[in-house]
């Protein structure tokens, strides 16, 4: 395989995003037990969030929003707007944040960007993405950016078309086999999946939907510019 | 000059957004009017909406959470949760209702869809704008779609070299002189503005700042496949 494009996921490939969601979910688990102590939170949240996925797609909005409407139900709007005000300011904390890479990341596109066209293929909200790339320093190693509502074969496919990518010059690196991986391999192209330490249940995958072959794992982005010559 | 690709704005353009959002504003200040008779609800929100766009951007998700916010000042807080619910609510079914087209947007596309390359060109939430396009039905008649979080001349140049568009032959039909014509005429694109009868303020544009050529404005969409046979 002669690899001429490289594709890479932003968030939890690049730079830290889940943790952020994680660690806001503590405080909002604290805030909401104060007045329902004994409520499944966690449980609670997630349903909505399911629920409203198909209206609010994905990304810090998104989740602000949810957190909202649970906090209103599972209190049954008793819950003062004071705290729905700390909670708005979560959402906004979340989005100004600075963009914090994972470990080697910038080294390790630095030693391939000058081998190989890198794009940078994300869901999620435009504008916090391409915020998040702004803040990142990174904005310069990447050949273009492509910020899809939801990564599946079509979207890659459109990609593809878009910008004349042959699937089989193409390796898909990122965090989320079913995001990542399993659209890519299936549209003939290679992925190298490097799992984050906290994924979104949303994201996970049955092993035996999973392909056999097409793509490998790796345990962090400093095996990347190996495994793309060996290819 | 021979065009060959046309690109279109969608909200208020092609289909109808700003009225929506006036039409939910009246409900929000009825409802704020409640809690506190004599609040610039309008003003309030309005300067709310702009302090939050460089952490938001544009779109339904952003002015529901400007809408929450403003509603907590506003009111000190005193708003019952319940009430921030119907808000939420609002923001849901602003995403959810069905995309109501323009007059004479179907046939004007259908009839000019087989001589040029149509591409839509949105800024906003990427999710909410994908998912009016496919309500809309005129998604086929689209060679493609680009969402960007602000039309500038950046943007648009970028547009134009991922997809080898010579900007002579390239025109832009938009409600927006500020998004829509300025930085196409700017990059040596021609524009047809179509005014639309509502318009946000953040869109204005002083008279002298308009290009003096390169552009013109017609008072519907049903005139514009005149317009690019002259051209």
């Amino acid at each position: 395989m002669a690899v001429r494009v490289v594709g890479f996921d932003g968030d939890d490939t690049l730079w830290h995003s889940e943790t952020r969601f994680h660690m806001t979910q503590a405080e909002y688990r604290e805030l909401l037990h104060r007045h329902v102590p004994d409520a499944e939170v966690d449980t609670r949240l997630a349903e909505t969030e399911m629920k409203n996925l198909a209206i609010y797609g994905y990304g810090v909005k998104s989740f602000t929003l949810s957190m909202l409407e649970t906090a209103i139900d599972l209190t049954e709007a008793r819950i003062p707007a004071s705290d729905l005000a700390v909670i708005l300011g979560w959402g906004k904390r979340m989005l100004m944040e600075p963009t914090e890479l994972l470990n080697h990341v910038e080294q390790t596109l630095k030693q391939i960007a000058g081998r190989y066209d890198l794009l940078l293929i994300t869901k999620g909200d435009i504008f916090d993405q391409e915020s998040k790339l702004a803040r990142s320093g990174l904005g310069d190693l990447f050949l273009g950016v492509e910020i899809v509502s939801e990564k599946n074969s079509d979207s890659y496919a459109g990609i593809f078309r878009r910008r004349g990518i042959d699937p089989a010059e193409f390796v898909m690196v990122g965090n989320s086999l079913r995001s990542d991986v399993v659209p890519v391999v299936g549209l003939g192209g290679y992925a190298v999946h490097i799992p984050y330490s906290v994924t979104w249940h949303h994201e996970h995958v049955p092993e035996d939907e999973l392909p056999r072959q097409g793509w490998r794992r790796i345990a962090a982005i400093g095996e990347l510019p190996a495994v793309l010559e060996a290819l």
